[in-house]
């Protein structure tokens, strides 16, 4: 199984390939993992501004890996950023978001869990989100550590420690039993293991579930549905025959 | 009072110019309504591809535009494509998604509206938008012409009267007691009387509404919430100092 | 365009007057305000009881003024108070309540908005209102100051400082990002602005809202859905002839 | 125990008479139920209006009752018109509505229930009273008899069909497993059981049913909550001493 | 009129005859109670585990006591452990849930209520009870004493002071206006009164309200609906002429 | 990794076997698929009581189960019949029910799925499934093939057909845009991809994904909650010491 996962930004090298590894250190033994981070979009996503900034490039290059036989997509933003349209622009491969991937699994652990934020203004697209994926029922709180995304990387434990602070409000006050990590760069610092072991309920890091979720759907022969996300008409009619086209000037 | 409309796309100048003129016979006699087109984007947005596609430099558009002195910018797309984001990057221009006013509208007149929509593709965006909206509950049914966007002014007799039969249908089967256009094509062709007079109930005509909306607001001294729509951190902090530098290549 | 602004209810005329003063400041320049006072009904509306009592003298008000050509009519109370009866009976003047009229303009603007009532014994029914108006999705909160409707009046300072302290409260602690005033006294007092200032929302005048909107709905030759508000059967079929048939005795 | 049934509007006597004694045998051995009609008001309700229109009058008597020593009042109509205010005035007689009490019965009895209405503009009313009931999500349809309140007494024959030809409906579409009669005077046609033999689900008499569960509650100690349906200000503090110095001339 | 309440697991001989004597004292002097207990299941239910082992062996005796012209028996416990099986295998027999019943009752007689239930491990259950009830919208809060079922007896003072005070919170920050004992041991402790005159709302006791709305509802002639609780297919079908035959070995 | 599926009732062993090795078939490389079938229950499930009867050996099944190292349970019914007392009764053996995890796959895939269910009995079991299982408001509705589970493995080519048929229903009339088999005959049928073809949208195989997200779960270090499925007071307190002693006779 081949499965690559699109950063939808410039992020630099190393950090590209610290990634990288960890996912094929996660996947099972016959997957293949790639990763690809764009050449141009934000830094980081804090705003939705920033989420839109980020589709049009990050779009063309999943639009381009269908042809090179990936069994699936994982887009890496926990906002999820034009989920919907990757999958209107995708016949074969599965294209899967970690956000709503990570709150549905918070969906199937237990009955009521919260998503960790960065900042408070993304508190409402994390309901959002959580309506777009079905399980708003669920969902006990967004609460927001106020770390931008790039200080998140630099100290580590504080870091954490914010992470746990945050979860454990969520569980007293909020009848969570238990917690979504609702950022890539949380998920990347790997410490759901220490966040379960200090807040007693599980973790859900998506980073780890995106890649462990595309593995299960596609092992069950699932794609999404194209009934749901149909093919922009033009490029199905023939009208156009790229997206380059779809861009007029 | 000054309004801006901005379609987010290329279109052909004398549409433009037939649209800005409409706009204009419709607003208060102290209202001063400008329209201004992207130069670059999609033609006509029938995918959420395409409405992401639009964004980006409409948004650009919008936050120029706030320094002009608008007191108001209406979205010119049902849709309300990145209307969020258009928020987050305005603090003291109202910024209106048609799509949004229009549904609102329904929601104020009735209690069940339906939305006509162009195509089967858009139906599931319109459920979105709904709920972003805070209306769903009022939401009585999606139903579609399924002609596409460029075709409905072609032969406006042959739209009309099918969005007349997908009202009748909407009215008869869904209990809609109120009419939505769900596409500024449809609004322009300025035919949501001649509908009302065969359907029995109130339509509502997007392009119309988002124009008297923003009157109203404005004239009521209200701008969209900046706890709700946060402007980005980076700007804020003045990390970086125009969008140009938010995208990072 | 021809408004009248009813009050449910007796009030000294110099109140009246200057609430006619206030709206017709409010307008647009072609709009002509009147304002009508009930010569019966309750002194102050802070129960159900006194909601139900205003309805039958206001109905009749509102029915007559429709043959004097107004194009809308606004029920001059923040609960709203039988306006789906007021809109049974009348057929081309367009009735606007100012309640679901503010919650509404809140959900336009904003995530989530809180109404503040006067006091706890209308929070119920400000919960049912939301509902009615479609938009109890968008509800954070309901918070209450406790000072009767007629104290109100008597100490501005006083009664802005307690508006101010709940709205705090509601931002704080329920997520609110905008402000409805929950009582035309409130809203009379023209304090939406101070409010804004001191805790950072939008704050919504549903003294205001109430006739921009009805400038904006009519402005866009659109009134009540009569299949929503259906003409009750007797009037309509003829056996009566005026509301006071139906009151049979 | 001592219940009063009141019928919000004129009557003719012998209906009058009729009813209480269809009561009176329903009524467990040791209730004694009286029956009261109002001497003004609507002569049927098929309207929000005409709901209103019997609010003041009704009230009053339901003010006058409870110093009777009547342990339970119930509202003679399935709109249950002015529940909540009948409540505010009442500190020790359990009021009921019998359309709550029916739809709530429905709610005990199966997964979904639809209510059987009179006619076409009252089915937005039922939705909403199944919401202050509490019930929405189990009310699976409104369907509609479309025959007026005073025509319904006049053909047993013909009222009996329509009804029983709603109920299929209801029970084949909708997925209703039980139904409502939402008319009092469906309720006194006494045929429920007639018609749960045809459609084959249980089927709630709103006559009946308001009654048994008077006596239930009541036989429980229980009381509707005052915290939820508090005393009028004005009333409680003293500075009106009755229902009708509330009403200022 | 005959009504058996069923203990879903062993009791002790004299708390048996306790509790039955309680009934028969809160029944209509036509009603006779008759009390049995399961010879095998939970000492007592404080788990979902510990609801679904007491099934089997009760909805026997709930089958066989339909045989013995039983018009309606009780489950006797707050969870409603298998109502809907027990639905399912009587016909004439109408069968209630306390827990549901109490429920509802609350919805009948204010706009939220909280339910007081033993442990924390129950209030996800207590959910879910709501949700089945119909009646999620008008829940308030599950709050808990966490005293395990078994000493809730054994001080009878001490357990009052602990339901007081969670009533009390649920009153104070959860809206509650009624109060719903969410465990037939509360129950029995015969509390509501002294819980309502102390917390100033209506408490609802399962053990009576059980008892009084199984009266009424028998007094209506209304039997759970048999479409909504289908007899098992092949008791149904005759391919199988027993409970016992239904489980192979 | 180990996981074993557990049949909740006496079933074949050719039938057991050819289950086994399907699962195995299904299963990663590395995953070690074990097949177990209680002796004792329901010969299949097709009603609630069938549901319960199921539910305490094979809680004592799973109970035992744990202790043989197993990372995973899957409960073998498509009612997810007891799986909150199975999460129960396990610390570190993830257990899933094949119901829920089938119609998160559905949210997952698309914006609403149906279910294919076998009788209408069970349409409503299947409702509160998805209420459970946190996706409601994602499932599109419930369609049955009205063929007993006994039945639907002895014609194939018939079953298939029906299936297809109720799948087309949904996916025409109710706005699904993927399907889920509801029931585990069904899935190991193994037809979903015949049915894919057939009537274009997502089929779920519950047999199947049950297997694949116990391995994504496991692979991700995911547990149930425990917050959300304690340990019963009385296994975790040490009074009693096996799920014998919780029964009492």
């Amino acid at each position: 199984m081949k499965v690559v996962y699109v950063v939808p930004g410039p992020m630099d090298k190393e950090e590209v390939k610290r990634r990288g590894e960890l996912l094929q250190s996660w996947a099972n033994k016959d997957t293949e993992v790639d990763i690809i981070a764009a050449e141009e979009g934000p830094a980081s996503i804090e705003s939705m501004y920033e989420e839109y900034l980020s589709i049009p490039a990050t779009a063309k290059i999943i639009y381009d890996l269908e042809k090179k036989n990936y069994d699936a997509a994982i887009l890496g933003c926990a906002g999820d950023p034009g989920l919907d349209a990757m999958r209107e622009l995708t016949d074969k491969m599965l294209v899967l978001g970690p956000g709503q991937t990570s709150m549905i699994t918070g969906a199937m652990l237990g009955n009521k869990f919260s998503v960790i934020t960065i900042e408070d203004s993304m508190i409402n697209s994390s309901y959002e989100l959580a309506y777009k994926a079905g399980v708003l029922e669920k969902l006990a709180s967004v609460v927001s550590v106020n770390v931008p995304v790039l200080e998140l990387r630099e100290n580590r434990e504080k870091s954490l420690k914010k992470i746990i602070d945050a979860g454990k409000k969520a569980v007293e006050n909020d009848r969570a039993d238990s917690l979504v990590l609702g950022c890539m760069t949380m998920g990347f610092l790997d410490v759901a293991e220490e966040i379960e072991k200090e807040v007693g309920v599980p973790v859900i890091n998506p980073s780890k579930i995106g890649l462990k979720m595309a593995e299960a759907l596609v092992g069950s022969g699932l794609m999404h549905s194209k009934k749901a996300f149909a093919t922009p008409l033009k490029l199905k009619s023939g009208k156009v025959n790229s997206l380059d086209e779809l861009n007029v000037k």
